[in-house]
């Protein structure tokens, strides 16, 4: 039922083939089927990796449809660049929630689209329903690695380096300024910690040298110390990081000066999606360096350790620092 | 916070450890990683299939969780029956609404082994979050198929015959009952028709038969005249279909004389999860014979035509049937 001045809303069906076919991959038959079918290259096996992101959750219930298509697949890719692999493609649960209209679907395939041709992932298929609540957009993205080169959390021994990408709490801090909090940054600096929290950068180039030379690879998607807390209990060891040699952009720097709680929120604030990595202490020189032929940064920021489920962070003085909040990992941290 | 005895509800990461690692299968290393890695056998390729229930839509929120866990998985099942492919695994997205408690979560999680065990499929990987409304459970399926043997539904052509498998309607029939309506059925009828709607029965068993006789399927998720709109759309055909071929659980043919809608419920009404199959005429008896060695029964409902895009549905007298709502077919329906 339509009142006077109101258009229809088209269905399900007419969603996908206005807006989501257009994206369709081979093997997803123009989306006009339930399935897709798939087959990996000789020598390769898939990746399969699934991640949700939620209004009120993971974004904001008015954040631009395109910039909430971009993360909700980016956040899956991210899994996929952790695990050594490229995109292949995905499918894409799309659950539209209170409030929406043909034109925030338009907008959100149109930031689809162009993340589809940023990393070369086509839509396999997937399913749009009203959730009656928030936006659920519900990704399972399906990668692709030479068979046997799957780089996993459980690999990381106790001797190894431990590195990450690009800068850590971009993401964390560009919450805070976005939930008004005043971190007293020059306008630059405060839109590139809100682009980071916005859209996620999944590190995929890093892929093929993660295949080379790391023992467990991670995305950090709820804070390094948790995360790496995570790593460490899966590969039974410990971790020590050096909070100095952990890199930060710019705008973080100035936030540390700033504001007081910058350094806890750095370290166990979420949505970085930069990989946490360990790598044997013998390929650390042949790491990095394929690291800046892939053109990116990749930083040595500690060592794991024989104590099992431990992870320590260092202060300048080479002492362990304290947080109240050390996300998932506090009832371990000592 | 918790208030006094109250229970502190668990957090994603114990909730999987706890009830969804038992579950995992090959390549999903026990849920602690990320990822799952996927191969499929010498001679296989994949198919991907994706559907959500949400409740209030597909379920209702007091349906017990073991039943709506068994739902979401085997509405999924479905799809892949319907394409020939026979059940590798899955990933779960598990999207918590209101109200829900570790007691849910485990009850769901009982459900979704028993019918993992049923139809040997296993847990590849997956995401838990809260949506702060509804529940949803968004169900990524894996199958394997001899390659080259997927089943669509695009290959339908002017003369092949059109099968039906199970008995057609009872779902939407049960829903009746479940919102209320009285069909006036003895209680071993009411309760046929209330488990028909709450769980589905995914027809894996006829895929070998499809694979070697059929030119097109589907599954039956939106009404029988709905869906067939659809594979004729998908396939530049028409279709005729004998209301009086249509198979009719004992419930079913009593609500036609105790409910005057029902005729139009049984054709219409969704949630049958029943195959809707075309195969040439030449394989006619060797798809009957086919399906009753598989132990299904199937039966054949009438017959592809020229006349795209065209359903019709015939009454015992040849006449054209009419109804109030066609599903999705209404606009096409003459």
């Amino acid at each position: 039922v339509t009142t006077p001045g109101q258009q229809p809303k088209p269905d399900e069906f007419d969603l996908i083939a206005r807006y989501f076919a257009p994206l369709a991959g081979e093997g997803a038959l123009g989306l006009k089927d339930d399935a897709a079918t798939l087959l990996p290259r000789p020598g390769f096996e898939f990746v399969v990796t699934k991640d949700a992101v939620v209004s009120g959750i993971h974004f904001f219930p008015e954040d631009a449809p395109s910039s909430v298509a971009r993360k909700a697949l980016r956040v899956n890719l991210s899994d996929l660049a952790a695990k050594g692999a490229g995109p292949v493609g995905f499918m894409l649960a799309l659950g539209l929630g209170n409030g929406w209209d043909e034109a925030w679907v338009k907008e959100f395939a149109q930031g689809l689209e162009q993340d589809c041709q940023s990393f070369g992932a086509s839509v396999l298929g997937g399913d749009t329903f009203r959730t009656g609540g928030p936006f659920i957009v519900s990704v399972t993205a399906i990668g692709e690695i030479p068979q046997g080169n799957y780089v996993s959390r459980l690999g990381a021994n106790a001797d190894d380096e431990i590195f990450v990408t690009g800068s850590v709490g971009d993401a964390a801090l560009g919450l805070q300024v976005r939930m008004g909090q005043n971190l007293q940054l020059v306008p630059h600096e405060r839109d590139h910690l809100l682009d980071r929290y916005l859209i996620p950068q999944p590190r995929l180039d890093l892929a093929p040298a993660l295949r080379s030379h790391a023992s467990a690879c991670m995305d950090i998607s709820d804070g390094l110390l948790g995360d790496a807390q995570k790593l460490a209990n899966a590969s039974d060891c410990g971790m020590v990081i050096e909070a100095k040699s952990v890199p930060l952009s710019d705008a973080a720097r100035s936030s540390l000066n700033t504001w007081q709680p910058a350094m806890e929120t750095i370290l166990t604030g979420g949505d970085d999606y930069e990989l946490l990595i360990t790598a044997p202490a013998s390929r650390k020189a042949e790491f990095l360096r394929d690291a800046v032929e892939a053109g990116l940064s990749l930083t040595h920021i500690g060592q794991c350790t024989k104590n099992t489920g431990h992870v320590e962070v260092l202060d300048c003085d080479g002492k362990p620092m304290q947080f109240q909040s050390m996300g998932y990992c506090h009832t371990d941290y000592t």
